[in-house]
């Protein structure tokens, strides 16, 4: 339990220190366009997505975010008596990269940011793009494990730019990019307009999953059973 | 039958939610360098489309174009009796997600584009464009099943570019491009030209595939019925 | 075998039309600004590299380049009547690919280039280009062939911007980009020079694998007889 | 071990080559926006990392890298008695690549770099990227070997932009990369700092692989025994 929560813990300080820091690299080389700078950002996330998915899934399921560890729960996979000390340790790892991404670019240890991202279209933004998460989570894992650190991570690229909020998706991570006056900051009172967003885009993924993937319908599932692959927890530990 | 219709309907509002989304967001970030608008444009549509197939392709094959619903069908892969429904869910899913993308960018609901893209070059275009589309689909799940999520992707992230007209190679996402008044748009009247060289370009496809793959060839089919996963109808779902 | 020419003549069309389609999309969307029409290009041509190879693979190797063919004769793969006919169809199919191109956007069918790539630096880029591209498919068919198709796109993206070229790495490219007075372009007076620095990279690689990769060291081969897959003569016909 | 000892050499080459080129013709070329320079030079190296594990990885391990080297002897993945030579043959070989990429753009051999890259932020950023790079290589190996080349290229992809130094990560890049005046050079002075920062981020690492993927907790092994692919001893040599 010790190592798992490690690795929740480890596993959102580097999504924090790569989303915050290579939003400062970005912005600051891009000369003022918004666009090249959001192409590195996004970039950037995406392939260490694939990258923590894939170091962190054996040990914890790499989760790195609460929707994805209550979604986990609410569907019987992870005990509930699991989903707090996880969220914890997101929570606090993600705090912790937005500190080393600070101190790697010299900048203060925490400052509030003043990034406005409170209008109606990136509220209903945050709810599609958590829905797409959590769906692609589900669905992948399910049919296609071993595709699944690609796909989640090619999920938020997308998301980053398909959405009207550039896909924060995460309620851990929002509440650490409050803490960040740079390119992927959001001002605190916009986060839990977010954080509610996020969880209904999650519900309603994880009802969806539940009536369109019903398990007699599931290819993946038995594919799985006869490979003798069954009875894995967690995403992608496979090749 | 409904969920094959909602996954479809599904899909494809989601792949045209990403169209159109980052195609505004793009444009709005770019400073008027359309080339840096049609990267983010081009890699978001590549991203979501890998996640789209690997989602939906277990429940309906994740069709999302009405081409490839008929080419399965005129080759038998496919009862015709779900041409039609399949068609109209894809529609449908393609003017739901153009109204989901306004929705998130503050844009009014459905309204005609201008944007002109009728010359001879754009036409011949959009038959290549579905020419190649097509048999990449039929080659791919032929031989590399596995492949075939990232091959179409790969493929459209290139026709965005390679092609006159940015490859919509997709009667469902053309009819719905008509009704945004966005980056992604098409003047209504461009539409008949653009579906007619789709369909032009989709039977070339299905006629050449016949005569360069013919049954004799198949390595693929043959290794798959050795490795005891033949009987798949599907796109993708094995890893 | 008039599959197999069928084959290489449309691979080698389709892989032209995407060089020069992209390079005038690119640069005329750029704005001036040359990198990111070369971002453009680049990827574009991975993109369509990776299709293109699973696509044609399995019907005739999926060559696409004349010193590949030249190659996998010298190397004992390909007999040596098939050569020139294999080199006919690639040089045939990629003047069929300018002159796609060319019909799509609208320009002359073909018009010789005056962009000058001349100097001592490019010659030695070519030969290096050449050299890495044919040891990348050689190493990777033996010991990963599934990953091939992969590889050989990355290579070609890399070199793009690590050789002073853009790495035409192809004879056959290199004599149809001589025909469009595009941002792909090369003088005529240049190709001579191309192909010569061409064949010597590509005869550095066969030498240096034979060497390097000599038989008793080859784990992927001996991997393939276990695992019943050997006797495969070309690229990445599997998953 | 001659062959060995030539895989590193050339591997290392080929990777400098692709730093060094690559920078150069991204910044020539970007009209003074530094982010899409980055953009082309971060997205170049980590296409040809993936191809340089691939090809060299059945050979020599492709560590391409001294701080790898030490961490596989310090693990007892590698005879202590081979260090020295790879390490010689890596720093030789990141010289050559650098005289390479000079002679492809007509640049002189070798001219010390006045880019400066000192400050406390860069430190750590260097010890924050090699953590990371050499955890990933650890953990990736281990649960999913065939993931590895990709994962190291996307992992070195992403520190280009999330690290205030571009993440050089490697003392023979390091070393190398300050004898070029150019995009990616640094100064002579500015390089033990590096170095000594890269070999506590990488001892760092092993001790972390040591406790969080304890021998007992490693399914990835289990799976590979069962599967009868146990006893390599090196990255990605299986599809």
């Amino acid at each position: 339990m010790a190592r798992e929560l490690a690795a929740e813990l480890l596993g959102t300080a580097l999504l924090l220190a790569v989303v915050v820091g290579s939003g400062i690299m970005g912005e600051s080389l891009a000369g003022g366009n918004v666009a090249v700078a959001l192409l590195a950002n996004s970039l950037a996330t995406g392939a260490a997505l694939v990258v923590l998915i894939l170091v962190f899934a054996p040990i914890s399921g790499a989760h790195l975010n609460p929707v994805v560890t209550l979604s986990a729960a609410g569907r019987g996979k992870l005990s509930w008596s699991r989903v707090v000390p996880y969220v914890v340790a997101q929570v606090l790892g993600a705090f912790v990269g937005v500190l080393v991404a600070h101190v790697m670019f010299g900048q203060p240890s925490f400052t509030a940011s003043s990034h406005v991202r409170g209008d109606p279209g990136q509220l209903v933004s945050e709810a599609v793009a958590t829905f797409g998460l959590v769906l692609t989570i589900l669905a992948v894992k399910r049919s296609r494990p071993a595709a699944a650190p690609y796909a989640v991570a090619l999920f938020i690229v997308s998301a980053y730019w398909f959405t009207a909020s550039t896909s924060f998706a995460n309620p851990a991570v929002t509440l650490a990019r409050a803490a960040t006056a740079t390119f992927a900051g959001i001002r605190p009172v916009d986060v839990p307009g977010f954080v509610v967003a996020q969880v209904i885009g999650a519900a309603g993924a994880v009802a969806l999953f539940a009536w369109l993937w019903a398990p007699e319908r599931a290819p993946g599932a038995d594919r799985q059973h006869v490979a003798g692959q069954g009875g894995l927890v967690d995403v992608a530990d496979e090749a």
